[in-house]
């Protein structure tokens, strides 16, 4: 039995616990439909997850919005990525005029697209395409200290919180800018499962051999000088401002009982975060993809998560969520518009 | 350089031969959206694939129908399946009125559906939601003797072709509905790829040990009483109205210059015959999942494809292909929406 208090948002309206009652009733609701049990796999089990977080057998999932966080990243400066910082600005301005990958996929899939500047190096935009909540030029290099003050985590967690549970939106997807940020998330990962840094390091957007040899021996000096860490001190030594704003908003939609869809190794990294903050986040998250990015799939293991998507895509930019929200309405309507057996008139198993 | 003639449909539009000149503009359209090269994956190859069919480096991918072709098969009748046959005919009704998966799935993704009678116990349904198109009243059993005669096979490849053809979609897919069509395509598969018939032979609709282990004898009988068989063999042997359909469905829709949307096993064994009868057809094949019934991963091997979906579902019907429909869409949407690196002002790798 799952109790999941909900704070707001859509499930307040049933407000129901999960009982074992409705664990019954949910599971005959999707085994009587016309169709041997089980054969929608993985779609039945989305159908049941939506349904229990919304506390109703006929859940409801209309609308999505992709909040995409860009920020700029200190260890760039160290040679860790293939593209120069100043890609994150002009990728930001790419959003603005609708050109980038998690536009089209976001116009194809009908789901509303927030760009939110978390903290790009150049000031703010000015621009009502984007939303200018900078929490400075870009973090600290976190080579030789923290990547930002804990009074810029408090903020970015804040501002995070509040966009996701901001809309009446029953999905949300969240994707991310920040020329550096692999090399921010893979030292998150090492230090948020212990798992050996190596096999959480990949080639980003493209790194050549030499590079990525650089870049390991970067991530190693960074994540050596310290030991132990909090899920909150990892963020603040470790993060970016839009990994952590991101972080903030994955609670808030959770906590507003809205599905979370979270996109690739980045998105992850985050959701390893939120679910250190608050295990009980974990319910709400819906995972989009299995990036190619390697170190993808150790963060999927530690969230033992089975991701609807496998495509070979390491882009970001939610570019991953916004591709598997149609699974996700599918599924939904699979629970609320498919016949019974029983209302059919077809006859069960001989 | 790969040569498709195009004898009507989109296509016949351009006409053009894909050259060399072609294909390094269709590359180099591909490589400078902004992303990192190749950061896409299987959604760039699709791309590709679209732009290759329709002969133009900005394809169109607006319209999808699915056609759901129904029969009965005389096999059923030796205890192969978990379901009675008197299923195929109330699962047709279930799709005249909406109820059944497909109907939901086609709905969720903007799909035309049309659901063909190809020769289901009970006679002609006469309903408007029905075309029926039946070849007999379900196939002989194939134990001992051929499942159609050649007549039966010329009509059922001759409706499918116009069948595939029809209309001015972008897209076809095609799905089935016919208890004991597992035992069909698995024999087809074997006779077809000369792959080990207990490698293709699975539980179907969900049979239990006992049952599948007699399921076993049963087609290793039917499949003894022949030897090496051609395509068109195998189809009257050991195919189904519905199956033949199918088949003379994607041989009419590639030869139009559609893209055929392969949903699950039955549906791939029919890409497998059309590909024996037709090698050409293969280029306009976009594979939908991975199907959960043992013997589709060999199919899929044997056709060299690598599906877009891995969702564990087996009921057919098309409703994979359904499910992967918005997926060939927003790929095509990348190609001609996403933006350069030199429109956009964004700059390319260190």
């Amino acid at each position: 039995m799952v109790e999941r208090p909900r704070r707001r948002g859509y499930a307040t309206v049933m407000n129901m616990q999960i009982t074992p009652e409705f664990e019954t009733a949910l599971q005959r609701r999707i085994d009587t439909k016309t169709k041997p049990q089980g054969a929608l796999g993985l779609i039945e089990d989305l159908a049941a997850q939506v349904a229990r977080l919304q506390g109703r057998l006929d859940p409801v999932m209309e609308s999505c919005a992709l909040i995409l966080f860009a920020a700029d990243h200190g260890i760039a400066e160290e040679g860790v990525s293939a593209y120069p910082p100043a890609v994150t600005r002009q990728m930001v301005l790419n959003f603005a005029g609708g050109g980038a990958a998690a536009n089209v996929f976001a116009r194809a899939g009908g789901i509303d697209l927030r760009v939110v500047n978390a903290g790009v190096i150049g000031g703010p935009f000015d621009l009502p395409q984007i939303e200018d909540r900078p929490l400075g030029e870009g973090t600290a290099s976190f080579l030789n200290g923290p990547a930002m003050s804990a009074q810029q985590l408090d903020r970015a967690l804040e501002i995070g919180r509040d966009l996701g549970a901001d809309g009446t939106f029953q999905a949300m997807a969240f994707g991310e800018m920040g020329i550096g940020n692999t090399s921010a998330a893979s030292v998150m990962a090492h230090k948020l499962t212990g798992m050996a840094l190596d096999t959480l390091v990949g080639r980003g957007t493209g790194l050549e051999d030499a590079s990525l040899a650089h870049k390991r021996v970067v991530l190693g000096t960074a994540a050596a000088r310290t030991g132990e860490l909090s899920a909150r001190e990892v963020l603040q030594e470790y993060g970016g401002f839009e990994i952590a704003m991101m972080t903030g908003a994955m609670l808030g939609a959770a906590d507003a009982g809205r599905v979370v869809l979270v996109d690739g190794f980045i998105a992850s990294v985050s959701a390893l975060a939120a679910c250190a903050l608050d295990p009980g986040a974990r319910a709400a998250m819906v995972f989009a993809h299995r990036s190619a990015e390697s170190g993808h799939g150790a963060v999927l293991d530690a969230l033992d998560a089975a991701p609807l998507l496998s495509l070979n895509m390491r882009l970001g930019e939610g570019s991953g969520a916004a591709l598997a929200w149609p699974l996700l309405r599918a599924a939904v309507a699979m629970l609320n518009e498919m016949a019974s057996f029983e209302s059919a008139g077809v006859s069960g198993p001989a």
